[in-house]
């Protein structure tokens, strides 16, 4: 009986994590949100309220990396590899720093217009918020069910591809029509940062899958 | 007798991840190859053809990279760590996409003329994939001879090099002469991108210098 | 009696690896300094001086780099796991190999004028490189002292925040005054390869932080 209390200790310790996974993919989503409302903002003063909430949401995100860390060097049993539990929040930091990245370059530059694509690409990474957060969501049952989490990942995958089109549909716009070599620069930046974030959410991806793997 | 059938079913199976790195490596190379051809092309229709192809490699590549992932899921013996062939074939993957993007660039930008570094930069990299192709049909005997193929990631890594001071020739070339600003941003973006195509080379070789380390 | 020496052996061996480390963060911490000299020299033959020191640093730290990896192919124990040593002398290599890429673009764009926040964050880069130093020389007490060890990385993260806000008010400079494109084009790429600097210091400090958590 003592040895059932004793492991009970390490489930209950380990299972610390699911938690902070899920709230950090919800601040993700929160910020995530946020940017698309901010890329058709024309307002000054709104642009600058609404950067100054995802900056809070980026702010967040820091604090629960570094919870997740604390964590883990209190915790001797963990649900998989020590060092992908690190990755793992290491890699959704920065998905979510790249969403703060872009909507600092809005602030930064302030492009006389914000082109439809840009917009649309802004979307894609509110979807693939919404799916992290399912995957997070799921996380704690990922040895039962890892069919329907790898879909997930491949879903985040196809949406790189599709954000690569959006991209080059869109920088190929600007390179025909935009004849402000300075505002040029300032769409190129903020298209740039837009690709780069879908990116990141699939280097999130790419670590469930590796965990996924060593389960196999 | 049963056994050794037993154990054969494991030898089997773990064969069968290296032909489907030689395979990666042949694509990437014949998107190389494609790639020097459209830097030289000027003919818009032409360049559309070679994009065109260049983006069906791309697709292959990302098919075998699927291919591999489930083989993984499927086999219990590999030949080498499961994070590693998932990692080699990662970073294989993103070395095409980095070859496909260039290419992507072409047409996005279509720069009015380009450079003879470029071009140079561009051979750097077929280079580059030739020699991953030795690597990846050395990969099977790589505990035999790791010092052959150590070279061969050496001399990546060196071409690596000999791409930056092209790049910084270029850029310094172009920083000095090219007086259109929308030029200039151009030649810059597909000059970064062809450097960094070949650091993305480099990362497959640290990934098998990585491998050889685990075998020491 | 001759088992303690066979023991003193690897003892022995081991520790060949803290002297590189420190001796890489030497080269680093020397580098950064010459740069933000660098930042602030008007003159064109003392630029071309200081970057060819810069590059020389660069090329010593190839050198550390490969003796490190040679190290580790000759010792089978190793004073925490293999893929982690190799992993930080990677990324320390590649904070240098960004400080150098920071010199070389000042030498290729020669901008007009440099601002004082990119001195700023010339000067950010040399703390980094400072606290690396003090990283390396404690490494070997690493599993003694983690907690001291894990502030100092801390302390990295937070100059890659500062940092983050220097690049901001910077751009924003840039972008609101800079009235010739191609001046705002370089001014550009070199604050983001400095801003980029420190993210490549807080890699190595992830590396470290993830050394901690497998001793934990």
């Amino acid at each position: 009986m003592k040895i059932d209390r004793f492991l009970q200790l390490f489930v209950v310790k380990e299972k610390k994590f699911y938690p902070l996974y899920i709230e950090q993919a919800a601040n993700i989503e929160a910020a995530a949100k946020l940017l698309v409302e901010l890329l058709q903002e024309q307002d000054p003063e709104k642009q600058k309220a609404l950067y100054k909430d995802i900056k809070e949401y980026e702010h967040s995100g820091d604090m629960i990396t570094a919870k997740l860390y604390e964590e883990l060097n209190k915790t001797f049993v963990t649900p998989f590899d020590r060092e992908d539990i690190n990755l793992l929040s290491g890699r959704m930091d920065t998905f979510l720093d790249f969403i703060h990245d872009a909507a600092k370059r809005m602030l930064m530059y302030r492009p006389k217009s914000v082109n439809q694509l840009l917009i649309a690409m802004g979307q894609c990474i509110v979807e693939d918020a919404r799916i992290l957060k399912d995957i997070m969501n799921g996380l704690e049952y990922i040895q039962k069910k890892p069919q329907e989490i790898n879909e997930k990942c491949v879903r985040i995958k196809q949406i790189e591809h599709d954000v690569d089109d959006l991209y080059e549909q869109f920088m190929s716009d600007v390179f025909a029509n935009e004849k402000d070599a300075i505002e040029l620069v300032k769409l190129k930046n903020i298209g740039q940062v837009l690709e780069d974030a879908t990116d990141r959410a699939k280097d999130v991806g790419d670590i469930v899958r590796g965990i996924i793997i060593k389960f196999a």
